[in-house]
Parts: C-alpha cells; sequence; structure tokens
C-alpha cells in the first residue's frame, strides 16, 4: 500500500504519478468503506480525492492556508494531514469530526460547516499576510452549490481588490446537494461546454483571473494548474470539473442520494421500506393538496429537499410550484415574502441551522412587512450534532423579532391545524417549529382558532406547581407532572403554552392565586428563549420560575442524554430543583 | 409650472421630451429646497429623477410593480405618485417618510430601508405573477453600491430562472455611500468603457440580458431603453450611467459628503468647527495611535465610514490598513474572523442596524471559531428612527450567540480601557457598544482588569433597592437612584454591569441578603435582552426584578420622550412601578 508510507503531506512529495493514482484507489476504498459504517458525506469526498492530493503535492500546507468551504469535503485531506487512523481503524472512525477542525491538526484553520464562507475566510488571511509582509499561498475549495450564497459573491468581490495571491478552486462536480438552480450555473455550464474560453465568465466579471481543469479527477492535470497559479500575485479561480461520488458507480448515478449517507447504505438490500407517517409525510400529504386546489401555493427551500422529505418525485409533481432557490437562505426569506406580497401561497420549508443565515431578512424583508409567509423549521430542539449544525439558537433568534408568530406544535393535529391557520391567512408571517421527534397523534381533529394569537393551552388544571412544556418538550412536562404527583403529591397544572412569541397574561395571571412555581421546558438555549419572558414577566410577583433549557455554548456531538443530564432535563433533576424551592 | 398638472404617472404619459426636462428640473429644485430644511438623502434623488420620470412614462405603476433597493432614492416617486405635497408645502415636508411605505401608497410595494434586497424581492412578485397567470412588468431600481451585499447577488442568480418578466435598473452613478469597492465595480467600469459592449458582463453570466443606457440622465435615452425592456418575456438588465448629485453641482462634487445631509447643508457659512470631542473621535484617535505601533492592525467598515467619523483624510493615513469591504456585512465578519486567526489586529466598525445582516457569520464564522475580534457597535438604543434603521435589536442578537463578550461602556474611560483591553487580547470576540450619548469624562484612567468577564460594577451600595444600569442608561439608573432616596428615603445600590453577555452572580447573590428589589434598565428591546436574564437568575428567590426596556415593536419616527414614556424610562414612572411592589 502506498498509504502506509504517507501520513503527511511531506510524503507525497516524491511520489510518481502512478503512485499517486494508486494512492487515490486507497483512499476511496478507504472513504467508502468508512462512510458506509458511520454515515457521512460521500459523493463530495469521493470527487475531491485526485484534487486533495495534488493540493498537498504542489502546496506547502501548513504554511500555505487551506480553507475548505463547508468543509464536509476533507475526508482526503485529513487523511492526508496525520488523521489517517480516524479512517483505518474503525475504533477511531469516530475519533475526527467530519469537518475541519482546528483542535484537530494545524493544518485545520477553521471550524466550519455552513456554505459560502470561504473565499471570504480566505480573503482575511490573505490580507493579514500582507499586512505582516509574509509569504504563503492562501487556497479555497469551495464547490457543492456554495457559489450561490451570497456571503461567497461577497467574498469574490472584495478578494478582487487584494491584489495579491489568492486562489479558489472551484469544484464543479454539476451538482449542489441537489441538482444546482441559478444563472451562475448556466456560466459554469457555458465555462465547461467552452473549456473555459468563454469570455462571458461570473469568475473574471469579479476580477479574478481564471483557470480550467477539463478533468478534475485527474491528478497530473490538476498538479501542472496548481503549479502555475502556486506563489501568483493576484486572484485566481482554478475551475476543476469534477465527478462527484467519482469512482463509487452507485453514488455517480444518484448524486443527490449519495451525498450524504446513513451507516449501512450500501449493505441494504434495496426492498421497498414499510411506510411510517412522520411530520414529513403529514407535511408533504398537506402541501399536495392544497397545491391541487391552489395553484398559487408555492413551495421555497434554500437547497435541503432530502430534510424535509421533498423527494424527487414530490419536486417534479410541484412543477412550477416548487423553487430550490439553491444555498441562498437571504433570498429565500425576501422572495417568500415578495411572494406572499403580490398574493401567491408561499411555504418555506429552511432548517434552523440555515435560519441563522438571515436574521436581517426575516426583521426586514419580511415581518416589517407583514408578509403572510408559512415557514417550516425543521430540527430545531437540542442534539448530539456537529457544533456547527446545532439547533438550539432559532428561539431566541426568531421569537425576538417583531411581528412575527412562533408557533411550537406537539402533535400531529395541532401541527396540521396550525399550517391549515398559516395557510389560510393573510395577516402576517407565520412560522412553525416542525417537532423533531417521533410524530404522535391524538386521533382528533384539532379546531383550536389559532388565530387568537398567544392563547396557551392548559392540558391539565392543578396547584402549586405549573409546568409549561414547549413543543417537543411537552412530554417531559408530562413526565415532570407524573413525578411530582407520585412524589410530592402535588396535582400540577400541564400548559401547552404553543406560541413562542407572546404570552398569555391572562392565564399567567390566573395562576398567581393557587401557584407557587412555574416551570418552564423549552428544547433550546434558555438564554434570548422563551423561558425568560416568563421570567420576566412575574419579576414583579411572588411566583417563583424554574427555567429549563439548554446553556448558551456550542456543543460538539455530545451525546443527547449527557446534555440533558448537564441541563438537568430529566424528571429526576427537575424534581430535585422544585424541591429546593418548595 | 408642469409640475402643477402632474400629481400621477398618468398626467405625464402626454407630456412631451421637452416638458419633462423642465419637469425634472422642477422636481430638482423642490427636492434640493427640501432636502436640505428636512436633513435626507440628496445625491441619490438628485441622480434619479430623469430614470424615475422616464419609468413613470413608460410603465404602467401600480399594475406593474417598481421596487426600490434601500428606497432612499424614492423621493421623485413620491412626488410623482400622489404625495407631492410633502416637497412642496414645508408643513407636510415631514408627513411621509424617506423610504417607500405601502401605508402611504399603493405605488409603493414593500417598506424597505437595508440594501441589496431589490431583486430578491422583485423575483418573488414575478414569480407570484407567473403563478397567477397575471401579466404586468417588475421593475427593480438598484444602485448606489447595493449590488455588492450578497442579497442581490443571489437575487440575480435566482431571478435567471424565472424565465418570464424581471427588470432590473442598475442605476450605476460611480459611487457607493463612499467610493465603491470589490471587483464587480471594475466591471461595470469596463461596461462603461465599452458603452455595454465588453463580453465579460456580471450580468450576462448570471444570465441576464442586457442593455446600457449611455447617459441615464437623459430622459428621451432612458424611454428609449426602457420602451425596449417593457412587456419582455425573460430577466433583463438596463445598465444605466447617472451622476450622483446631479444639477447640484456641490452635490456633484462632494458626492461623499451629498449622499445624506443634515438639515441646512447647503446654507452653512463654511469655517471652521470647533472640535469636540465625542466617541468618534476618541476611537480614531486610539485607532491612529496603535496603527502607527502595529502594522498589523486593520481598521474593516461596510460602507459606512461617515457614521465612525473616519473621514477620507483617516481612511488616506491608514492606507492598507483599512478595508472598506463595500456593503457586505457578511464578508465583513468571517474577513475579520480569518484576519485575526491568520495574526493581524482587526476592528470591525458597524452598525447596530447593520449587524442584523451577519447573525450566522457573527455564530459560526467568528465566535465559533473564537477569533480575537474587536467588533464595535455603532447607534444602539432606542431611537426615534425609520422602522428600518433602528438599533434597538442588537442585544438580543448580539448578546446570545456563545463565546462572544458584548461590552456596554459608559463612559469615555471606561470605553478607552475596553477598547485597549479587547485589541491587547488574543482569546476571543469581543463586541463594545459605542455609547450613542454624548461623551461623558470622568477624567481618571480606568484600570479595570476586563478580561475578568462578568464583573460587574458596584457604582454605590445601599440596600433594598438596586438599580442596574446598562450602557447608556446608567445616567437614568442614577436618577432613579436619587428619586427613590428623595422620595422613599431608600439609599438603592446602583450597578454598573458592563457586560451584557454574562452574569456576576457572585453579585447577584449577595444582593439577596438585604435587597427585595432589582431593576434593570437597558436600552434596547426586552425580549432576548439582558433584563430578562437576570430575571431568570432571581426566578427560584424572593428577590422582584422590574425590567425595563423597550417593547418588542417596529416603531417609526415615533419621538424618543414619546418612547420612553411609552416603555415606562423615566425615574418619575419606574418609581411608580417600584411603588406598586414595595
Amino acid at each position: 500500500m502506498i498509504l502506509d508510507k504517507v501520513n503527511f503531506p511531506k510524503d507525497l512529495k516524491n511520489l510518481t504519478i502512478d503512485e499517486m493514482n494508486t494512492l487515490s484507489d486507497e483512499m476511496r476504498c478507504l472513504i467508502i468503506k468508512k462512510v458506509n459504517v458511520t454515515g457521512g458525506h460521500m459523493g463530495p469526498n469521493l470527487g475531491i480525492i485526485e484534487a486533495t492530493i495534488a493540493m498537498h503535492y504542489v502546496f506547502n500546507s501548513p504554511v500555505d492556508k487551506f480553507v475548505f468551504d463547508v468543509s464536509h469535503q476533507c475526508y482526503p485531506h485529513k487523511i492526508l494531514t496525520g488523521r489517517k487512523e480516524g479512517f483505518t481503524d474503525p475504533d477511531k472512525y469516530l475519533k475526527y469530526t467530519g469537518y475541519t477542525a482546528p483542535e484537530e491538526s494545524e493544518y485545520d484553520i477553521f471550524k466550519v460547516g455552513h456554505t459560502s464562507t470561504s473565499v471570504s475566510l480566505a480573503t482575511g488571511l490573505a490580507k493579514a499576510r500582507d499586512l505582516k509582509n509574509e509569504k504563503y499561498n492562501v487556497v479555497a475549495l469551495i464547490g457543492d452549490g456554495s457559489l450561490s450564497g451570497g456571503e461567497a459573491f461577497e467574498g469574490f468581490d472584495n478578494a478582487a481588490d487584494l491584489n495579491s495571491n489568492i486562489i479558489v478552486v472551484v469544484n464543479d462536480n454539476d451538482m449542489s446537494i441537489a441538482e444546482n438552480h441559478g444563472g451562475l450555473y448556466r456560466n459554469l455550464k457555458l465555462l465547461k461546454e467552452t473549456k473555459g474560453k468563454a469570455e462571458c465568465n461570473y469568475f473574471k466579471s469579479l476580477g479574478f483571473d481564471y483557470l480550467y481543469v477539463e478533468d478534475g479527477n485527474n491528478i497530473e492535470q490538476l498538479i501542472n494548474a496548481f503549479k502555475q497559479v502556486k506563489d501568483i500575485d493576484h486572484p485566481v479561480v482554478v475551475h476543476i470539473h469534477t465527478i462527484k461520488g467519482h469512482g463509487l458507480p452507485v453514488a455517480e448515478e444518484q448524486k443527490e442520494a449519495f451525498h450524504w449517507i446513513l451507516p449501512g447504505t450500501l449493505d441494504e438490500v434495496t426492498e421497498a421500506k414499510e411506510f411510517v407517517e412522520d411530520y414529513n409525510s403529514v407535511t408533504n400529504e398537506f402541501i399536495m393538496k392544497k397545491a391541487k386546489e391552489d395553484s398559487s401555493l408555492i413551495v421555497i427551500n434554500p437547497a435541503t429537499p432530502g430534510v424535509h422529505g421533498f423527494s424527487p418525485e414530490f419536486r417534479k409533481k410541484l412543477g412550477k410550484q416548487y423553487t430550490d432557490v439553491g444555498i441562498a437562505e437571504e433570498h429565500a426569506i425576501a422572495y417568500s415574502s415578495a411572494l406572499a406580497k403580490a398574493g401567491a401561497k408561499p411555504i418555506l420549508a429552511i432548517m434552523t441551522s440555515f435560519v441563522q443565515r438571515t436574521y436581517d431578512q426575516l426583521s426586514q424583508d419580511l415581518c416589517l412587512n407583514n408578509s403572510p409567509l408559512t415557514m417550516l423549521v425543521y430540527w430545531g430542539g437540542l442534539s448530539n450534532g456537529d457544533a456547527t449544525h446545532l439547533g438550539s439558537f432559532d428561539i431566541p433568534l426568531i421569537s425576538n423579532i417583531p411581528n412575527m408568530v412562533y408557533l411550537a406544535p406537539t402533535n400531529k393535529e395541532e401541527y396540521l391545524a396550525m399550517l391549515e391557520y398559516s395557510y389560510s391567512q393573510n395577516e402576517r408571517p407565520v412560522a412553525i417549529r416542525v417537532p423533531n421527534i417521533p410524530l404522535e397523534s391524538t386521533g382528533v381533529k384539532d379546531d383550536t382558532d389559532y388565530s387568537i394569537l398567544n392563547k396557551f393551552k392548559v392540558v391539565k388544571r392543578g396547584k402549586k406547581v405549573a409546568i409549561l412544556g414547549l413543543g417537543n418538550f411537552l412530554n417531559l412536562a408530562k413526565d415532570v407532572s407524573s413525578e411530582i404527583k407520585t412524589k410530592l403529591d402535588i396535582d400540577a397544572t400541564l400548559i401547552n403554552p404553543v406560541y413562542m412569541t407572546g404570552l398569555d397574561e391572562e392565564l399567567l395571571d390566573s395562576l398567581k392565586k393557587d401557584h407557587d412555581i412555574v416551570i418552564t421546558l423549552e428544547d433550546g438555549i434558555l438564554d434570548g428563549g422563551f423561558g425568560e419572558k416568563i421570567a420576566r414577566y412575574y419579576g414583579n410577583s411572588d411566583m417563583k420560575v424554574l427555567n429549563f433549557g439548554g446553556k448558551k455554548e456550542f456543543t460538539d456531538r455530545v451525546p443527547i442524554e449527557e446534555l440533558y443530564t448537564r441541563y438537568h432535563l430529566t424528571k429526576e433533576l427537575i424534581l430535585d430543583d422544585v424541591k429546593k424551592i418548595l
């Protein structure tokens, strides 16, 4: 094995092209095997092996700085920078994260997981280098649809003012997570068709020099290109045409499905899975029904259809009633707001972690204009996820914007009733936090009038203690209520607050007469969240308020049970805290 | 006067070119006269009079939809759409806002004040039109540097997928608020030099058709161009070359100074003003001193140098140690984070209202990476400003992000000590809310060690009542303290919390033994802010907490005294609230 002798970039320097080709095959086998066990980004990494080898062969990392966009394509880089064991030793498969991580290696500069940041970050590195009169190459690797994010454009635009070394490798594999969208990708197509010769060139229009590599999976071609641009004295794009999923036929064919896979995907016998109703299927059934009734219904999604179960068939059925705006969350909000303003019925589906990319558009383009958008927010809540993709910040982010209504359903029927309310009203933006827990059904249609804002639901009236269990955590509230009954013989009041954007002051006031303690439970960080509003409301009264939720911190792949213990989000720990003030 | 007969767009339709030229002169006089009285955007409006007349002549608004980017150039549009009195009648000068406002007129579709949104919004309108099988033109007008914002790029990119009518008028006046920056503006220059004929064309690379108008202040040329694109069936850019400040020599010469002017600017005798020290001058003195000592100090600003007192001379002196990234706040943060990571000493100056455009970059690019950036946040606090430019949301936005330290200085010496701390440390991002009240000086150097995080300052130890006066509101806290002494004979404890991102738990605990009430005062909305954290902390205790601050709402040009009364932010009203719970 060539790989036996390769642990760091220096070990590449004396290899022949043939040896490097062998090395790429060996790395490919390792990545396929490991990702099939652990799950992870398959297609992006298989497509970039050759380029990563060529980059490390030509450049002198870590003196030369590599910045990986999203950094979900850094597996080959990790293999070549001292972290091979994470791919060769099954016991160490989970030792390293799936993203660049400075705490792991000096070859990683930034902790990255969101898209479209690499050109900006590289521009900053290059400018610092120039200010300090240092000399090294700064190389950004961007692809997989990240070019459509506004931050990438801003980076390109400003980088051109550097007038010094910055090299942006554009990994063009013809895909985003799903297919590419937008005018820019037509230009990339034109550039590929003309072998880079077309005069109309997005990168040149932004002041970059430009080089095209026909076969971005050919190490020799890549090395030649990188040698040409090494130590260059001005901004240059190296546009490499690669194959997503390269070398794994099923990943080359099913590019979207193999962008990111679950463990065991390659082993699965392809038999029809039994249908299990979940929030995705319920949502999509609602959408399809309404879309047939009203041709102005339109679903908007920023490049994450898989998250929402928007299958290729679903998207095809919706046809022009579906817009994948690409990775462009800011536009997604402004566009949706305008759709609503002009009388269409927009439903936007977005992940919690990516809502973060569009605060100002939520505030200015949407809420200030009171456009009746239905925004479905997925994957909100504490999780064992990567620090880059946490879903625990959305309540502070969204619910403190004026005019917004942010709802927390707790079961299928509530969710559907909220969807119906939001879809049919014409007054204001409504966001719904799609539960990220298994779907529960009451079997009974919910006829709540959600247009009466900020009316909390009393699930059970008791006394002394009231428990407000928000969204995902209503079940925990029920458990706490039982625990309090069992251990303290108190019949607690149980409340489903429903609204994260306002308080039911009448209800809260009514609790004062026969309650001493109010407990709030929320599946997100406490800072700026729901519980603090309750604490503020009761601040001038004798009511004790205990807020339970996450701490303001970036957690990184911490098991969820550990987080629940850390934050006292178990019935036992909550009971202990209640006892202390009884 | 031609204008006497013109109240709505229909009144233009039978005018000759000569009459329209006369009309533009008449409108120019009105705008100059009014803006000189009220203050406002001078240059942008003077440059766009002819284009506005031509748009309303050719298109059929409000059936055809106009979207103004930033909408600070909508004065001519307002004159032509039923709101002439706001320019002819001094008593009505303040009746209409300086931005598009749907509540004023059906000719205005969106309430807009931030940049780079028009293409996205127009794309949504166009898509809704297509879904509903309606037929009208959608026209976006963008210029003054707004093209560099990522949201504009995202809009262009997605608009190309419409394959139907959308017309983007690019008002190219060679300027942003200050001079333009970035590679894109070189392409605009090339396009102008080649009279639109250069093949390398940013707009074409994004899939737009393209038309160039040599003299964007020539009504006849504009009408011909607009007639060519009216009812077009695909996306097109009309690139018009205008003169910012057209027709007012001093505004044509001093384009930056006359972008937005204070009342009376044209009347002022140009004599040297007496120097008055303020937070801008103190900041800039600090920067200049440090910049000389360390060539890796760099000031970053997203296109608002005037706000910070970064005069042309100041910028010139800093030279390569100053980057105006253009209107590109997302990039500003990522770029700054990387500068810090690579060992430079970045100081970013940004307005509260525009921090909103970069939440995700603050979270992911900056705070997750713990880059030691000094971020100076200007104009934070309640104000009588437009709904689009409020400074009251920054505390919830910034202070709930992990790893961030957000400081609230209350006088010159504190501010300087915080600047020094932030600049010299290498541990974490530090944001400082530059006070937006007149500078106060103690005359005594502040030797607080701000690296000991979350240590509140006790200004005066008392008992029963503790008052936490954050930043701008420490003075109000002092007044409340006096009022409480006078009226209730209570010696209140007075605290300057300093840190908005964490609590001094030791101090808060110590108050429990001899205090019954804690009052918090913050210059921003309460929801998600500082006071709620205090309320949460005391939730399990007997301490009463009263939070004072703004309500979660978009206020629009409401006099500040009215807001203070509305929110109980006066010593008398606070005393009343305290009395209720004593």
